[in-house]
């Protein structure tokens, strides 16, 4: 039951974004990372003897993890590559680095940067496949696969449900990622955050938080505090007061609702403590699902 | 010959501390370990297929290198989760960490953190089993099982034998996890510190350093000068004075007797230079030690 | 085809440098370079069950996953050691870190560090083979490898070739081991430098700018212009207008020579944006060649 990949260009491999990938693509990761979850057995070798380079130029031992958890499973071989926190590396930097490693045999990329445009610009002038692990506030692909993997997986479908993503949706390559993805399968996006993280880029509705509570899905977004100026604690008082989803705001929630976050959470400002939890979260189970998200990519991308 | 193992809770695959655990696991474990000490093939399949991650919210390269040996010689897969230097990592954020990369299909953790307490509270809320890697000043119990087992191995046996442990007590969880242990195999336990890095919540004698020299076994603590408010480098020398294992000092000490110190030395403060490899001393040989012991302690959590 | 390795010293098995190899033995880990860059089977059992230690006290994430690559190819365990970005190791410090790594099983060491002189007083204190992957401003003897191994790739052989070593020669480790290595084979070495990044340790001819473009190899440095005190911008400019190697300058050069670059660039400093990936630049080639010179190198201390 292996996926018909044959003479697929570098392009077709890749993963940049969910944007300018169809429905059937989407779909088809999808229905791979659900045969990859059922899998009895942990580690195989469909990708035995390729070499996979985790490339992140931003912080994120997360996500990296569970790329190396999902490359190791496929039976890759895994380099890791993580610029010093210190170093804030230029354009040319990052491109001279992919291109060492690809010299140096990776049959395939995972890539964090912070320029957005540039994995784009890289991608033109590599030959090895890379996948998207989160470029600045562009996209973040197989964040939000896991995402629409994890709704899908709850309420059978996608079609008609009401998804509202809360927080600072300006900068949230997640909540781009699921727009693209979740509107080619006819679910309804709606953003609710504060006048000051709105983007007005995106043609997308604003609902207030008490209608982003009457959504099928709560979507959380981290909040970064350190972005915008301001006294923090107050921030993130005042942020917990009119946007986090605190435990009376889940009571107002559909029963069959779910709550959902990128991770990692900041308990007590975008979200509770007890919420993170409870029985309507899904926090978990998405990292759970990162998974075998992420070996359907991989798989998609070296075989 | 393989442990006999069925049917055990995740708290009895765990290795949280020495205090609660009884002489007869204690003994099985370091009799396992001589049991790998002696295999002749260097990476079996016994964790095949396996994953465990390695949780560093404090650094210890070297305490990682071990227990990455010993997994990566039981043929598990690992991951290596380190966070930042700079990051203060609270309670809650290390819990999230743990339950993200149970998530992602871990089969068991090794640990260390700062926060004094948080490992049972974490212990408690996860699934997976847990292997403390030291957990602030509490307990370090693979390292006073990697201890005993050089004791055991150069005396054949515990009981009986007087062990000094020479240092800032206070702070120590190698001290704690040392004394637990040892006075369960029937050893002689005492201190030796200046009065600014003493405990006085253990019922432990204190003695001299003359006192402490005529023990079997003189096992000194690095010294973290920097816990202590005082001009750096007269304290240091102040410190060796006082309480340095000194040539000098060595030529006190009983023949037959042994140093030990866990390690990373400082070089001519807790312990002279040309001390450090002299024939008593078995600081390398424990070193060596901990790797056959983590391999014992890694199978019990995991098989 | 296996090389005969039989009852070699461990001194025999490491490689510090290359002013004390042969020729003979250089032009065998060339050779066995050339085999295995033409295995089509990228991971082999070769060092099946040994461990490696790649131990980094100075930062160089592009070497550490060269030699990463390598390890993994050979079917090696591999053990990453890097130190903090932040501390300052000192020598016995160094020292304690290689033993210990070396009593945890380690069958080899791959070892990158500062100061200079210490490599070959551990090397002299420990039992594994030790690699050296740059020593200070001593050697590199894997780059200069590779870059030989690049340049005999290209003319077939090394003899009478001109080779004009541009930059800050006084503190490159790596001009140093391409000096000893091409020597020995009969190529010419010339150094083109400014004054304040001279040495008149080594005796080797000076050239103009002008004269080292008439080379058949014209082999770059990076500048390292932090060491340099002076305005930085204004000297990478007046740097780039000296010494650097622009599109204007290689029009001046023998259609037949290459330029050579140790990496990571310094775009627009030391050489052109446009020079990187010209048709004349064998940049990538070099790192492309240094996996299979470092699967030379740690198979010969290794088997």
């Amino acid at each position: 039951m292996a996926m018909v990949q044959m003479d697929r260009t570098v392009k077709e491999r890749s993963l940049l974004g969910l944007k300018d990938l169809s429905k059937q693509e989407i779909e088809s990761i999808l229905d791979r990372a659900a045969y990859w979850e059922q899998q009895p057995i942990k580690v195989n070798d469909v990708l035995r003897h390729k070499f996979v380079a985790n490339m992140f130029f931003e912080n994120s031992t997360r996500t990296r993890c569970s790329f190396e958890v999902a490359e190791k499973r496929l039976g890759a071989e895994v380099i890791n590559f993580t610029a010093a926190a210190s170093s804030v590396e230029k354009g040319e930097s990052i491109y001279d680095t992919v291109r060492t490693l690809e010299s140096m045999g990776m049959d395939a990329g995972v890539i964090r940067l912070k320029p957005v445009g540039l994995l784009e610009q890289i991608a033109e002038r590599v030959k090895m496949p890379l996948v998207n692990a989160g470029d600045g506030i562009n996209e973040h692909p197989t964040q939000a696969l896991l995402d629409i993997y994890t709704i899908r997986k709850h309420f059978g479908q996608l079609s008609g449900l009401n998804v509202a993503i809360v927080g600072d949706v300006e900068h949230s390559r997640v909540a781009r990622s699921n727009l693209w993805a979740l509107r080619k399968f006819g679910a309804q996006v709606s953003f609710c955050a504060p006048d000051n993280m709105r983007t007005h880029d995106l043609d997308v509705p604003y609902v207030t938080m008490n209608e982003a509570l009457q959504a099928d899905v709560v979507m959380m977004l981290r909040v970064q505090l350190e972005r915008h100026e301001s006294n923090m604690l107050s921030s993130a008082e005042q942020y917990r007061s009119g946007y986090g989803l605190t435990l009376e705001r889940v009571a107002q929630m559909k029963s069959h609702a779910i709550i959902m976050h990128p991770a990692p959470v900041n308990r007590n400002v975008e979200i509770d403590d007890s919420v993170v939890e409870c029985e309507q979260s899904r926090i978990f189970d998405q990292m759970a699902n990162g998974v075998p998200i992420r070996m359907a990519v991989l798989e998609r991308a070296m075989t």
